[in-house]
């Protein structure tokens, strides 16, 4: 089951070509991951990291732009799980304006979970682990615009 | 006397006006104040804050738009230094175009002198007092567009 | 009368000191003015500009930092207008936390209408003007922090 | 060949991590993309997009980051050109501290050739072709940290 969330394309975030910058588009993910942690998991992100000393950044990331976002859309960024390995978890984004269920993008994230106190590997507690594997997608149930 | 550096305004710092969006113009202020750190005063800001324990938060701003900044220029950012209190700097920044002198904005910026573990105002030590004072300029030889 | 908005502060909108960076505080001021558009105004930020050429970019900015805003925080940002011109509007802006009304941060931003094909004044049309007078607050209902 | 510029990693540009935003080290990519155009092919990004309509937007994106990049890290930011098709282009970015050759992250980047009046594919001039060629690197010169 994915999460949606819906963003604002602001006036500042188009670039010459008068499109989204593609930067901003991946800044979109991550202010829909926060926004996962907030409204599906009810403990925000900065909760995770400062009292829970938990963070999740990226290691990598494979990213497919179909069509253009403009300044004035309000996308849906949509977000799920697509593998959860010992220490590290596979974030899905997609993109989608109105009704319409064709992504616009599509973005995949790996992360690997770290202690912030170190910034080391460790395992992802099982609280979390339970909680993520209720966002789990299939790899054919993330949308493609190809 | 005031320090001067160059930079390039970037695709992605434009708004739907075409136009620099003016939040960038102040990030653009600030990047200036960090290479007057770098180049200038030969020390650059991120010892300051992490091994002297130094920060210069801003506490007021004000800012005039002279004539829009556009994808592709390259502007100098002018810094010097307007006020120099117990535990507060006023900093001037202005931008100018080519060998054109007329200022495209300007900024003036109050800094707050603070420790950074506490984030309490403290006086403003003398090494930095007596390197600010040979940046000070006049209010007469701040320049306005107007 | 004024409008608010609720935003969310993001992970990526924070300086090496660990709190706003500024110009992304005056940013968050501009996300506000769009969703004050959209939200109280009904009319899209967007279609002012291509529908019907209208733009309002800052020629002036006068902006107060009291207290620092954080990662996690989710400030109320409110938007007023103070002072309506014949092709000049300025507005008030001012972030609060919770129910405390004492504002962390106010702006005073001056705008000129202009045309968006030739970037030239002009005035301000009666429709926007009858809007606008009932968002206008007195000088004294502008909060401030000092 | 490839080319290289030097950015300064600036004070806003970190997350609350204390480490560079990821979409952050994306704009710095693009900003060495920009050098690329301005500093190499002696031709800037403006000029191709305003005077000869052409534009290289993102179609497909892959990052690896292998090591933080911190605030007061001035990497270097190498830029060359992966393989080349009749309509696209993948550019290889990666960055570099200090002489350690070693990256702290890389991105491949591919884009496609359009016209900007409207934005649809179109072939890639025979000029930008040879002049690519000339920076062209094979995929075994593609520094990887892994």
């Amino acid at each position: 089951m994915s999460f949606r969330t819906r963003l604002r394309y602001r006036f500042g975030d188009i670039d010459e070509a008068g499109i989204a910058y593609y930067p901003k588009l991946l800044h979109y993910c991550h202010c829909a991951f926060e926004d996962w942690w907030s409204d599906a998991l009810q403990h925000p992100y900065p909760r995770l990291l400062h009292d829970d000393k938990l963070g999740l950044p990226a290691v990598k990331l494979e990213v497919e732009f179909y069509a253009p976002v403009r300044y004035g859309d309000e996308p849906w960024v949509h977000v799920a799980v697509l593998r959860l390995g010992t220490s590290s978890v596979e974030f899905a984004f997609w993109m989608t304006r109105g009704d319409d269920p064709k992504p616009l993008c599509r973005a995949r994230v790996l992360t690997a979970a770290v202690d912030m106190d170190t910034m080391q590997k460790r395992a992802l507690p099982e609280v979390w682990r339970t909680k993520f594997q209720q966002h789990l997608i299939r790899e054919e149930d993330f949308p493609s615009g190809r």
